[in-house]
């Protein structure tokens, strides 16, 4: 994966309406591994109390991330996807205040399904994650050795 | 639960800023049951050639109405919850242009833990289900009869 | 579904060693829905002092019940089906000494993944859910219309 | 954790009538983590020409095995646990005629909740996992910093 295909999964993971309305970044990627970032806003909190993010902000970044895993999978036919389920556990809150980090991995590729796992952290607190993710997603795999 | 009791989980849903970001509505509420709506917007599109509303904020939409299907169940003795595990399956996009609804139901609460499932479905196609979740919830019950 | 439908799913479904070793039997089949039933067994506790059956055995019952309403769903064109995933949220236990039920009906199939829900509990005690799952399948699909 | 403490939990974990009946071993604990191993059996397939393992047999296994992790956390108060949900991602069949082993991890403890991840494999194909899990269990933890 060279400068440009880095570059052209960013634009399109940022251009995604929701990604902007969130503020996610694509920090890093790697055959079969995405790096999002997703800076705190108020306009984010799920308890106005805390400060602490909605749980479904960091859901969503969770699941772009996710995606961004699966289509830049090496045995990926075609970088296209669309989340089949995801199961989310949450761990602790995130940190109020700064920025949450999410770290995706796709695993395993049959020819129709992606399988993921990612974690969240929030910034300068990698050990303690706020959030772990599992999941199946639309695959164009090379092959179908998995089912 | 009288008209007050509606009115108050309605405004403390809907003052939440993810979910006044959304445009999260509390349609209707009884004993540990929820239903929300989320209008259709632009800013919620997932994939800009179809306007498809992203799984994340259905995802949102799901997990804060099983919040309020368990803070409403009669068992729980304090109106408080946050979001241990949630899975999604994601069935079909929902209609571009159109209102989401999703109704929750709690069906289990031991002392720690409270069970939720959700759907979600598009205004005017209640039969054809967009999502489904299933969740564990913290919980304060009255009875610890679960575990 | 004719009678023989019924009977051929149910051979099938009861050879399986893994189903014969349980004691499943095929109950109720209609299409896209089984009802399989585990009678209670000293084998098959999990814990000792209390008789209770063992979660795992509890999970094969509810997969293998899954499996039946996938394969008996209008829609699937090949009559076999793998597990991609399955969750499972253990409610109470199961009480000891009775047979346990499950019920699982198949609500979405595209051309590749299949979508199950099912419910179990312990005989005469229908209203008090022992276990509930919701899973994704391998499918053959007549259209592809959800993903 | 000492060899008696071992012992004990290897005794505890073997001696449970399901863990018995699939042949289940403990073959390696620590803080927090437990490596489980099924030998094959033919009782225990569940496709009868391929001979492969049922996958309600594998998701058993990581059952027990990721309940092992959770009692032997140190964060744990009492060496007792249940598990609350599972998900099971089946990523490919088990090598027919092979051990399958699992090993799982509880990366986290809440007073109420611990959070548990685990993987099993073929014998001697550590690096094409069979099964992966993510789930949820019952804890008597020393601090409630999660939730």
């Amino acid at each position: 994966m060279g400068p440009d295909a880095f570059e052209e999964m960013k634009s399109f993971t940022e251009e995604l309406p929701q990604a902007r309305a969130l503020g996610l970044k694509v920090e890093h990627v790697e055959p079969g591994v995405a790096v999002l970032s997703m800076p705190w806003s108020a306009e984010l909190v799920g308890d106005p109390e805390t400060g602490v993010i909605h749980g479904g902000a960091v859901s969503t970044l969770m699941d772009t991330c996710c995606g961004g895993a699966v289509i830049t999978h090496p045995d990926m036919l075609e970088a296209t996807t669309a989340t089949l389920d995801l199961r989310i556990d949450y761990m602790r809150p995130a940190q109020p205040g700064r920025t949450i980090f999410a770290r995706a991995e796709c695993y395993h590729v049959t020819r129709t399904v992606a399988f993921v796992r990612a974690q969240a952290w929030t910034e300068g607190d990698g050990d303690r994650p706020v959030a772990a993710a599992t999941g199946a997603f639309t695959a164009s795999g090379r092959r179908g050795a998995g089912q």
